[in-house]
């Protein structure tokens, strides 16, 4: 089942060294989540060739327009291909209130229903499916901010092949299997599941963290996720203005991915005073080796 | 003195086939003035390496999206950039509406003055400098919606070398004779302006006429200018559609081009629908043979 991030902007609030602002798409079992909505996010799913009406759901930290101010022109943009479809949106009161002005302004009736869910700095399962739930983390910005933490809850399991045939097990039969099942044998023999399946798979993780200062009560509801994506808007060397603008440093953000004891750290929401990312790159390394660059128009496994 | 109409979007509503919502940089005496803000305004910029504190005056046709969803992300990144500069935006109140909204819900100060200058459904000069003027243009679109006329008002002439020589010309007088003046020969002799300059050139117009439906009002208002750009979204044989949605199509901008006798036409606001825009301009071209598509990152002389 897929798991996977696509980076389509990773810059801060400026767009420079044509980085764009803050924009992914999470794909889950080939449904794909919006996360963040920075100025020109269509045009980046354009380039990519990611559907926009294949997204059903998106998620907003906060208001800064970084991160939000590509959502009017995408739901525009839904709205002129005659989508029907509902539209889920989560964020912030205010992200609710800015798009509600823009329709209204120009007596926009909506093709779709759009439907808002206003998220709180509180830990809330806000989205919960039969395989994934998605869960708000409290962050510490100048505004109302959460990040987002995308949970497998159940996780097909690969059958062994000698299993089917030694108790001739019929389709229906495998696919309960993956699903958990135990099973019956024409004999009447109960064989349990973990006799059936090679070893259980771990459930995968995905957390989403911009925009924060260092922020340690992140760690527990972040613990162990296979892929952290943490801003790091400045290097060690400007601490005191990460502290000043509530943003993380690459170390910061390595310190809380060694905490977490998470598999892998993405750092993204780069400053425009850095053209050149290594120095960035290497002191989050040397806290946390596991460590990449939120590329642009990359994608990213979440586990394996 | 330079006058060039840079385009940086020339699509209608939904971004496609590489083509960006409207927007143009007019560069005027090396002055910049940026006309409609469509999304991602602000990174095409970025591309052609347009500074964003070069401009001073914005223009906004009217509220629809695709000419205005850009303009909260650059005035955002001007204010990131610590801009001192007062910015003046022309453009219907609801313009103003949605950008003092969205900053108000951020609680954003700006570190520049904002002056909004409402433009009304009326023929009126909105700018007046030593050598260039601006007219709004009252267009019919389904929302209250402007072109803009760029008028120079005085065009320095070419200055005869031999005059200079003949006359014994101070570096002042020559400056003066340029800009029009009569001078005074060492001996008291006047000699009027046009024995000392070349011919006189005409004065250069630029009009922009974005969004509207066939309207031959505006004829006399962009009568004999050097260059048109007039929205073109349909090709004649959606005829019906262009009549609906209140656009035009190349046909009909070529009409209009040619009664006001204009030097050059440009097309743009290109449906999606058109991935080949040939069909458009060969349309254009059969009434109007001086015509040219908007491509994006081209830039037009005004005149010669």
């Amino acid at each position: 089942m897929k798991f996977e991030v696509t980076i389509l902007g990773s810059n801060s609030a400026i767009p420079a060294h044509g980085r764009h602002p803050t924009a992914q798409i999470l794909n889950f079992n080939d449904e794909l989540f919006l996360i963040d909505c920075g100025e020109g996010t269509q045009m980046r799913m354009g380039e990519l060739k990611v559907k926009r009406n294949k997204i059903n759901n998106i998620f907003i930290s906060h208001i800064h327009g970084d991160h939000v101010f590509g959502l009017i022109g995408l739901i525009n943009s839904m709205n002129l291909s005659n989508r029907k479809k509902p539209l889920h949106v989560f964020g912030p009161v205010e992200v609710h209130q800015t798009i509600d002005f823009q329709l209204q302004l120009t007596k926009n009736e909506l093709s779709f229903p759009l439907v808002f869910h206003e998220t709180k700095m509180e830990v809330e399962q806000i989205v919960e499916t039969s395989n994934l739930e998605v869960i708000t983390i409290p962050l510490d910005h100048r505004v109302a901010c959460t990040g987002f933490l995308f949970r497998e809850k159940f996780r097909e399991s690969n059958i062994r092949p000698e299993a089917i045939a030694q108790y001739e097990l019929s389709v229906d039969q495998i696919k309960a299997v993956k699903n958990g099942s135990d099973i019956q044998t024409k004999s009447g023999e109960t064989i349990p599941n973990k006799d059936l399946i090679k070893k259980k798979k771990k459930n995968r993780a995905y957390a989403f963290c911009t925009d924060t200062a260092y922020l340690e009560s992140i760690i527990p509801l972040i613990q162990d996720v296979d892929l952290l994506y943490h801003e790091a808007t400045f290097t060690e060397s400007e601490l005191s203005r990460a502290k000043d603008t509530f943003h993380c440093t690459g170390k910061q953000a390595a310190t809380i991915a060694k905490k977490a004891n998470v598999h892998k750290l993405l750092l993204g929401h780069f400053s425009a005073r850095y053209g050149n990312l290594s120095p960035l790159l290497e002191e989050a390394q040397e806290i946390f080796p596991n460590t990449e660059l939120a590329h642009e128009q990359v994608t990213f496994e979440v586990g394996s």
